[in-house]
């Protein structure tokens, strides 16, 4: 298998976007990369979107092979994949994988979602498709529903307190704050959050992501193309990948989802090093109670330690383990299926020292990406080059 | 690069499925083609899963994590792929690749669409996303009417007549009407195909294929494991996989689909064979004239020459070169994303030499998979193991 570089990323703004339509903020985020990558688009082999919803939201599928020719990439093949809110960390993995393998050299790995111009009930009911509609969702549930009884389970496993889980909201909108992609950019406080209106007891407005209008996109190649063409190149280590219960009523544990453990201890286990060694992680927080549930699941923290690590500080840019410095979903948006891609984006700028929110030092970033409550996710464990 | 074997296929009917759900049908198919494999479910390490329009039609997406916990698979990494009506062929294509990349070494890839329990102006909606909505759909134009501009553009320019394009649905009924699976059993003649109603002139109901529930499967491992289970393997010579203009605008002949000429291109060349040594064919007839275009495109005819080999019996099951022996899409109906799928269970039905209509002496085969009007294609060269 051949080392896999980043040779260059690039991102739209994730906001309320009105004058792109999906396949423009593909291209956009794509056009960025490409340039920042130095390597000519002719090199692209292949491209991997990850989409999610497009066909509901935007009329859209059959996305990746219009943003291939309007890249001037005629013909090659283009490919969407679709794990819910993994898609865009998914899509990232089939370009490491294709290019590790030897099947491509160069890969155009883009996310795009476009949400903002429908109804929101339109796109709650649209998202509802990532839990399973016989067993579950048929009965009205949300995945705000979902997230609110993961909190509940959290809280009355472990401890924690509303205020510990308020923080992780306060963390990610400071951070978003300073990032200039980002939605959200005005911090907020611990009394904010916990008297914002109730979404779905106990989870409240500023525990939840925006709606969000974005795609990212980054260039995957061999680290040899990579370094023919930039000194800002990052090293894919490793890329994991899993699945686990859709239903809730699947779960054995409220607070833990299988896909993450077993996408996190292939990629800690192909990268050889551990979660001591992550100087800087993204990770899926579609609501503050999952961002505490991925930094345990992902063994970046003990058990029941992620309310406290919010609340301590140690999460922070500035702490011991900066999580979610570019603001996460909750601030920086959450275009669902560019969203796995938008962590690759921040972590590049982050392992190149170019971040708003520079971690000092950073070497080794984590990115994770996760579908519905636990149906899928994708771990990469990234490096300076 | 390892040899890689299709170990064992499956298949629900093609119909009419009321009492099956989405998951149900992609599970059915699912067991059916590990049974049929030998090889212990345990074994599966990856799902690919072609589905086109699952978030719109049955209101589920995140469906390959669900289908893979299902058959007792929980946890492993399950994708779904979409490239609209391709989405079962590049399916397919993935369980090969990481197959023969090395990445696994046994993967169940699927396809599937529910789309009966629908109104029918809803269906066609959804399928028209597999357009240019920005460019082209917007205006109305559905699938139907773009291919009666293809239908148009091969009689004007290669002088097919209306009685060659019709020659397609007799033969594929014929076809249809004895393979058990097939959604239409009943043979048609010449009149009742050009008499029947205008759907979009010029093309009539006898040119379409019907809304179909359904789903196929298939084990895909190397050929050592194959061998160690099974002697009905079939070996999977070659993939391609080509994209092409979405928007009917940014073709530049209506009568030949470049996403096909690339993909067929990629596959002849890594199999090392020419068309003329392929025995049986197995192409996407999402109408009469594409099954023309597709054997033109794929270099098993002459330009121009599919609506006299139709006409002449020259692609029919006991001709020189038969095309769509299974019925096709048009007779055996077609679940969208299942369809390419579909394809690989008759193909390896014929190279088994178990088939309902039989081709005598089957040794090589070929599955085209195709999406929207020529947005994207997978072609993949089967032989007998």
């Amino acid at each position: 298998m051949r080392d896999v570089s980043i040779a260059g990323v690039g991102s739209t703004s994730f906001g309320k976007l009105p004058d792109r339509g999906i396949v423009e903020l593909a291209t956009d985020a794509c056009r960025e990369a490409l340039a920042d990558s130095g390597i000519p688009h002719e090199r692209v082999q292949a491209l991997y979107l990850g989409n999610f919803v497009g066909e509901r939201l935007a009329d859209q599928g059959a996305l990746a092979p219009i943003v291939a020719r309007r890249l001037g990439l005629d013909g090659i093949p283009a490919t969407k994949v679709e794990a819910a809110c993994a898609s865009g960390g998914i899509a990232l993995r089939h370009g490491y994988l294709t290019v590790t393998a030897g099947i491509h050299d160069v890969v155009l790995v883009a996310g795009v979602e476009k949400m903002t111009d429908i109804p929101t009930g339109d796109v709650t009911a649209a998202l509802a498709t990532a839990g399973d509609e016989g067993l579950e969702m048929r009965t009205g549930l949300t995945f705000p529903g979902a997230f609110a009884m993961v909190m509940q389970a959290h809280m009355a496993r472990y401890g924690t307190s509303r205020e510990q889980i308020a923080a992780v909201s306060v963390k990610n909108h400071d951070n978003g704050a300073a990032n200039p992609k980002a939605q959200f950019r005005k911090p907020t406080t611990i009394e904010e959050v916990v008297s914002s209106r109730f979404v779905a007891e106990p989870l409240r407005l500023f525990d939840c992501p925006p709606i969000t209008d974005g795609a990212a996109a980054a260039v995957v190649c061999t680290a040899e193309i990579a370094s023919q063409h930039t000194n800002r190149g990052v090293r894919i280590l490793a890329s994991g990948q899993g699945s686990g219960p859709v239903a809730l009523s699947g779960m054995d544990d409220l607070t833990s989802f299988p896909a993450t453990v077993r996408a996190a201890s292939e990629a800690f286990g192909q990268a050889r090093i551990a979660p001591g060694d992550v100087d800087v992680a993204e990770v899926h927080d579609c609501f503050t109670i999952a961002e505490l549930v991925a930094t345990e699941d992902l063994g970046l923290l003990p058990r029941g330690d992620g309310g406290h690590a919010a609340e301590s500080g140690e999460t922070a840019v500035n702490g011991r383990l900066p999580v979610n410095p570019s603001g996460g979903l909750i601030a920086k948006g959450h275009p669902v299926g560019a969203s796995g891609v938008g962590q690759i984006y921040d972590l590049a700028l982050q392992l190149r020292g170019e971040a708003a929110n520079q971690v000092d030092g950073a070497r080794i970033g984590l990115a994770h990406s996760m579908g519905g409550c636990g149906a899928a996710a994708a771990v990469h464990i990234l490096a300076h080059d």
